[in-house]
């Protein structure tokens, strides 16, 4: 097995450069994730099929990426049987990976449904209802690769706090849709690929709320899943 | 580091025997999840707010199988450092879980979508149109978790093969019910929330069809996700 001698806390400059390295990594990964989403949005917002298409092609790279990585973590786990903190980034990284690769998918679902979306101006009036809520959701998933980004536990927790208010735009907007549709028949097609868009932009919401649990968990050890926000906040100031 | 001598393949049988604790434990929360599926439906199908209910509160117990197996991996990756196949079981029992948690999320959508359900014929012959994916769906995770059980790696590509067919049965449920709305503008609430329950279905298979790709990689340490089944066919038979 090629393993260096312990220097300091880690087992090696190399090691650490590895685990550097593979941060740097998922942060390119998270920006061309970031930058699938806003053309996803942007397709939709300006009818624009060229741009919708590229994103549908372009998450292939996205799943590459996660390959990649997944595939170098592994590696790492294998070879340097990393201990504490560092076994946790590691973990850390492959779940965040995971998370990233699924808002990939949903910024192709809205590439896919821009391309479905009937040509005619309901159609675009129910796009342009999509713009509070991804201008929410595009923020949550910046902030929440920022806390990962800087390992900032603070920022995590708050940007957790986000999926809520995100989840509330998401019911009232499904209620207008509902409403629309009830009141037009004749739009219901391009209103239900509307509402599959906000649907994937909710859980581009909940991907990010995961990168914000995994950053609490690799920072402070602790596992936040699964509990309510005030919980989390008490369990890390413990 | 409580290490023990090697002792044959493994680190010592002590090891083996977490290892395959781990996996009965996995295999447990599979057995959990299913049944909360079957619940979901049957929620629809009976029209049983009580279970649907029961169904939304069990979901807790889904979740801390997953922080409490979670926490063992990676005990056992920080004090076993296990490589090779060991490694490999841990990484897939890892992300086989997480994938279950979040077919337990898509089952707790049933339950909830039920219970929003407004109480009317349209509403019951609706959920009746779920009755066929849902028997596929129930199929498909109970072949995932089987190949999973006996590590089966033809098993898991012949259950990859099932997804595509969910998805066409998905596409046109979901044309009928566009069709529904068209007709008749009063059935859109709940139309609505059959839909959803349909694209939760859709989602467990799609998990399904991860944790068949988990338990290939498992096997035979190669990743076939996000390649066609033709190609992972090719890939692992070479």
């Amino acid at each position: 097995m090629n393993q260096d001698t312990p220097l300091g806390g880690h087992i090696s400059k190399r090691f650490d450069n590895e685990l550097e390295d593979m941060r740097h990594q998922v942060l390119a990964m998270g920006g061309l994730v970031e930058t699938q989403v806003a053309n996803g949005l942007r397709g939709l917002f300006e009818s624009d099929s060229e741009l919708a298409r590229r994103v549908v092609q372009d998450d292939d790279k996205v799943d590459r990426m996660e390959v990649d990585i997944d595939d170098q973590c592994l590696k790492i786990l294998a070879r340097r049987q990393p201990a504490a903190s560092d076994l946790r980034l590691v973990v850390a990284i492959i779940k965040t990976i995971n998370d990233l690769e699924r808002i990939g998918d949903q910024a192709e679902k809205l590439g896919r449904n821009q391309l479905e979306l009937i040509d005619d101006d309901a159609g675009s009036s129910h796009c342009m209802k999509l713009e509070h809520l991804g201008n929410l959701v595009s923020k949550m998933l910046n902030k929440a690769l920022d806390s990962f980004a800087r390992m900032d536990v603070d920022e995590a927790l708050k940007t957790i706090g986000l999926d809520e208010k995100i989840n509330a735009e998401f019911d009232g907007m499904m209620r207008q849709l509902i409403t629309h549709m009830m009141e037009d028949p004749r739009t219901i097609r391009n209103a239900l690929r509307v509402s599959w868009c906000a649907r994937a932009l909710e859980r581009i919401g909940d991907h990010s709320k995961n990168i914000c649990e995994h950053v609490v968990f690799l920072v402070r050890g602790k596992d936040v899943r699964h509990i309510g926000l005030k919980e989390q906040v008490e369990m890390v100031s413990e």
